[in-house]
Parts: structure tokens; C-alpha cells; sequence
């Protein structure tokens, strides 16, 4: 039934559901179109992550002639340093019932943002990127990951996330990455977190997405890339038209776990599936993506362990290098909804070459 | 503490956390910026909303010459309607120890799409509309709303909402809104209706909404316009910057039970609001709105008595008529953050003279 008509399917992770109308995708569209950026230098005089020049943060700093990743603390921060204790921030959650004080919780919040570049070209993005140079990039993640753990005790968990395309409010071409880590686990991880930690008591300690990773192979029908440590699936439950799920194949709970090889195949994972990306529209693909996994400081040992080493990837385009998927009204007040079917679209992922188009030979 | 740092704020409706980020809207923004649309004429001939006008439907069908509001079936809709039954769909909800069937659950999905012109005129939008224009809106979304009721037992719930601006997926800026019914209630709203229930449990029987509508009158801190029966707020917990809710004051469940003078003041809360809108920046102000009360045919007496009518808005714009807020990467992947506070952003918008700016003499 699933195949051509409208249903729901239940995301198991957020426990919510997501309305799917295969048949939708082939209304016209007269609406807003995204306009392509257009292929910019290798070096460019006036960009602030390029080696060399000077970022506009106070005092005004000089960029390293960095050669492969760079870091640094984001001039503009969303987040003001913790003051250096291990403690959490008072937790708000009010058990008075004094109803004015439960309509009105705040709570601190603290953390610190820091910009990884992925490379000293301007113009290059992931799938244009050597997998040596991927792997430097995980790495890099993974250092950053250790130096919160072992140098910034009030540090509770590290959101590392990529905002790829100005149609996801990136504000420069530059290939970067940012993290923004804080001083409690975020809403989205933490929901997460919670549907592991109740499935696997449900389930005689058996892992959700250990378990889902293994059916998904099996099932075949919406995995477009798999090695010997990864699978990438468009997941039964996606609500962006082309979202995707890297997921360790076995259950490994931080980033800073992964062995050598590991780090190597995760690398792997992330070319095949953003040169495919690339090659849909023949575009610079957007999106947005991040990486869950475990907290640095967990709730407790239950959660640390209970936690799945995964990637998501939110890209916005629909049907062209220009026309995108909005999620509006019906979306925002009503629920997800999505306009072709998930293994429609893992089906077309699939298909493409694993080569990026604009090295191939014509 | 709030008005400066850095801190996070729960929303009681979806019992969700927003991070609140007051000193980042200095940031400087070389991102995406959005073009205004061009101001159209009163009459577009290739207009498929346009009295008159032929809609590319199946046969093709000519609009009546109405004259104030007109309603038809969405030609592309994302639901095929139910087949008649009052029955909900099979619910999917799994408590076999099946874990492949946990993971892999799917849900039958009906409902019908109407479309809901709010003028004949093409070039106008409710913020330029008059009240008695206003009003004819409003008893139009009742009228729909009853005959769901009485004529399409399978269906649960209407979602009423409008997609206004082409940056919020509108892709003909001829005014009109959308209803999207189903024979089952949404997430979001089933969502909403649970927390509701359960405030009401613990708090022996009090309304959640008809608390914080009240309190918020006190505080006016929060108040963008108030009058007899509505109050329009920047709630507490509000994601988007200029963020607002419209909530009656006395506890309605459903827009059917409003009486006429509760529906004109309902328009006058909506002419107030989307005037000031779009002052803010002298631009046609863009969001997706939607009303959030009673299912149709709801679970029980109780969740139909526990929905307090309300709108949302969710407007994407931030600091100009063409920057608007990204809620991307940490947004998608951490949680919600905002640039500013609540209390700021409603200071603002009540500061704006409830004069549209086009109308104003010079
Ligand atoms: O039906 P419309 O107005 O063309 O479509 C718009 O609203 C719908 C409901 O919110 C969304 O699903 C679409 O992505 C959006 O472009
Ligand atoms: O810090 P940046 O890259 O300028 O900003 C971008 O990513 C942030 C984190 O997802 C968002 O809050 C901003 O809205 C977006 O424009």
C-alpha cells in the first residue's frame, strides 16, 4: 500500500510521525526558485577562514597558513563560556505547582562555538575532497570532541554540525563546519537519547538502531551506500525529500570509539553519499548535517552506553538544483509531510555515479 | 538574568527547551538575503486564484466572479479523501515485541485539501484588508469547519493555516490560506492537546492557556495588542523572532463556538497583528499562520473540552525586510535558538503604529 498511496510513517527516534504523499511530487511550481553560487576562487582576498587573512574578531586575529583543517572560536558565539564547573546548570524543571512558575521556566545555558575549517581552498566543499582530506576532517572532530572532555569539565555534550549552501544559512562558501557545545544535552539528542535508553529496557538490552542498521541492509531497498563499518540509508521515517542516515554497523557509541579503520570508513561513507548529492542536480547539493552520539558528560552510564553513533543530513531540494522542499504551514502547525516516497528516493540515490561529475570525463 | 545572558526557556505546549541567544542579533549577516515581491496588479490575468480565471484542474474549471471569499478543492492535494467512513484509520500503534514491526510502522492516511481565497482582489493581503473583509474570512474558516463536521464523518481534524510570502512556499501571492483535513489529529496538535489534558489533571481542572493568557495580561510585557477577547502575544517560549500567539481569553475550544462579536474581535486581533507586521520592516511580512483548537471528532469529551482556540505565527524575518533567521544546523540537530528575546521582540512590534504604512498620509 505504502508505494503510491498517502500514509504516515512513525519516527522511532523522535517519536513522531511524518505524512507521506508519493503522488505530490509532480504538482507544478510557480514559487520562490534558489538562485546557484557561482564557482568562486581557490583563494579569496576578503574571506575570513581563508589561510592568512584577518578574521574582523576583537582584537582583529590573522588566520594561520593552515593546509589542511583550522579551528577557532567563532568571532559571533551563540554561547557565552561556562565559568569552569563541572556542574550542570540548575535544572528548572519545576515540580511546584505554582502555575505561573510552570508556565515560566528558564534555565542557564552556556557553552562554546568553535568554526572548523575543512580545508585552505575557498572553493572546494566534502565531495570535491580527497579522502585523506575527509578523514582529516574527522579527525579534527574527534580531537576537538577529546580536548571539551578533558579541558572544559562543564561541557556536557558537543553538537558538530555543517551548514552547507546559502539556502541553509551559510554565510560563506568557505568549506567549515562549526560545534557548539554546551553545558546540558540539547533538546534533539536528548529525545533521542530517551527513546534509546526506554527501547533498549523494553527490548533485553538490544540497541535500536544496532537493530535497525542490520534490517535496513537486509531490506536493501533504501540503503544507497554500505562498507564494512557504515550504511547510509534514507531512513523509513524522512521527512526531508532526500534526508539521509550514516549509521555505524556496529554499536559504537562516541566518535572519539572509532578505531583508525573506523574513522577511515566513515570518511568513505561521507564521499559516497555527498558526490551523490552533488551529482542529483549536478549542483553543489545543500544541507544541513550533524552527528549524534554520545554525551561527553552523560546523565549516567545507562545513557553513554545507550547511545548510537549516527549522522543526519537535511537537504532542502525537491526537483531541481532550484526548486526546494518548503516545510510551512501544514508542517509547521500540523505535522511533517513529505512528497515522494523514502525508498523513491534512496532508489535515485543509488543509481548515481560515485564519481563526482565535475571529474568526470566528458 | 534573562534579558542579557544567555539561557533556555520551555515551552509547556510541546514540552520542549528553545536556546536563547539576546546579544547574537549584532552578528553581521553576508548570508542569503530574500528579494521582495513585486507589488502585482489588482486583476492578473494568468492568476489561476483570480475570479473568472480558469484553474488548471481536471476537467479545467473557470472560477465564480466572487466577491468576497471563495472556496475550492486543492487541485494538487496532498491527501486523497477518505472513503466516508467515520472510523479512524487502523492505528499502527505496535505493542507486538516485534522489534522489525516497532521500526517499520506505517499508518493509512486520508483527508481532503481546500484552498480558501481570502479576497477577490490580487494584490491585497488581510493586513490591508478591512475588518468587515476580515470578518467574512473568519465565518468562511467556520463554514468549512462546520460543513467537515456535518457533511465528512471520516474526518477527524482541519488544520487551518497561510503560507504568506514566497520566502514561506507561497507560490501565488493572490491572498488565501488552506484547510487540510484528516481523519486523524496531526502531531503537532495531538501533541499540544496531550500537554493540555495533562496540565488540566494536575491542576485540578485548570486550563493551561486560560492561565497564561492571564498572567500575560498581567505581565504586558509580552502583549502586542489586546482587546475584549483575544491577546496577542510573543510567547515566552517563542523559536521564530517575531514569533506571536493570538489566544482567547475565555476558555473556546473550537473557532465554531466563537459568537459574532467574539469572531470580530478575532479579525480586529488579526488586522492589529499582521498590520504591525508588516511596519516592522515597511515590507509585506511573511509567515505561516495557522489556528490550533478542538478536533472535529476528538478521543474523548475531554480532549474536545481541553483545546483552547488558538493562532500561531511563525515569521521568518529577523532583521530587515530581507534577512530572515536560518533554523538549520544546531537548530535542526541541537534545538530551537533565537537571536532575541522575547520581551524585545514584543516591545518592538507594540511599539508600531497600527496604521498600515502604505495607508499612512505623508
Ligand atoms: O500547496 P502549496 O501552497 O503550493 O504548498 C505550500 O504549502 C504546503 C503546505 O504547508 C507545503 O507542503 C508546500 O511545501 C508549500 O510549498
Ligand atoms: O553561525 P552562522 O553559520 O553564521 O549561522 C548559521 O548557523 C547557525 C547554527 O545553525 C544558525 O543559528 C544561523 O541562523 C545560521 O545562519
Amino acid at each position: 500500500m505504502e508505494a503510491n498511496n498517502v500514509h504516515r510513517r512513525f519516527n522511532p527516534l523522535t517519536r513522531s510521525w511524518v505524512l507521506c504523499s508519493p503522488h505530490r511530487a509532480m504538482r507544478p511550481w510557480l514559487g520562490q526558485k534558489e538562485e546557484a553560487a557561482p564557482e568562486g576562487p581557490a583563494y579569496d582576498p576578503k574571506c575570513y577562514l581563508c589561510p592568512g587573512n584577518t578574521r574582523a574578531s576583537n582584537p582583529p586575529t590573522a588566520n594561520p597558513s593552515y593546509e589542511s583543517t583550522f579551528v577557532f572560536d567563532n568571532d559571533f558565539p551563540a554561547l557565552t563560556a561556562p565559568e569552569g564547573s563541572a556542574e550542570p546548570s540548575a535544572n528548572a524543571t519545576n515540580d511546584s505547582s505554582d502555575i505561573e512558575s510552570l508556565l515560566f521556566q528558564s534555565n542557564k545555558a552556556a557553552g562554546l562555538c568553535r568554526v572548523v575549517c575543512f580545508s585552505p581552498t575557498h572553493n572546494l566543499t566534502l565531495p570535491e575532497m580527497s579522502h585523506t582530506q575527509v578523514v582529516s576532517v574527522v579527525e579534527e572532530w574527534i580531537r576537538i570532541h577529546k580536548d571539551l572532555r578533558s579541558n572544559h569539565p562543564a561541557i556536557h555534550y558537543a553538537q558538530i554540525f555543517e551548514n552547507k549552501g546559502a539556502v541553509m544559512g551559510c554565510s560563506n562558501p568557505h568549506p567549515h563546519g562549526q560545534v557548539w557545545a554546551t553545558d546540558y544535552v540539547p533538546q534533539e539528542p536528548r529525545d533521542e537519547l530517551d527513546s534509546l535508553v526506554a527501547f533498549r529496557k523494553e527490548h533485553a538490552g538490544k540497541c535500536m538502531l544496532c537493530s535497525y542498521a542490520e534490517i535496513e541492509e537486509k531490506r536493501a531497498d533504501r540503503v544507497v551506500y554500505s562498507n564494512n563499518d557504515f550504511i547510509v540509508v534514507v531512513p523509513y521515517w524522512a521527512v526531508w525529500p532526500f534526508e539521509t542516515m550514516i549509521l555505524s554497523k556496529t554499536h559504537v557509541s562516541s566518535i572519539e570509539d572509532l578505531s583508525e579503520s573506523q574513522q577511515s570508513s566513515l570518511a568513505d561513507a561521507i564521499l559516497a553519499l555527498t558526490i551523490r548529492y552533488d551529482n542529483l542536480f549536478e549542483t553543489s547539493f545543500p544541507y544541513s548535517m550533524g552527528i549524534h552520539g554520545a554525551p561527553i558528560l552523560a546523565a549516567s552510564q545507562e545513557h553513554a552506553h545507550a547511545a548510537h553513533l549516527h549522522l543526519h543530513f537535511y537537504p532542502p531540494l525537491l526537483r531541481s538544483a532550484s526548486v526546494k522542499k518548503f516545510l510551512v504551514g501544514f508542517e509547521m502547525l500540523g505535522e511533517s509531510q513529505r512528497d515522494l516516497t523514502a525508498e523513491m528516493a534512496a532508489s535515485r540515490l543509488r543509481a548515481l555515479s560515485p564519481v563526482h561529475y565535475k571529474k568526470r570525463s566528458m
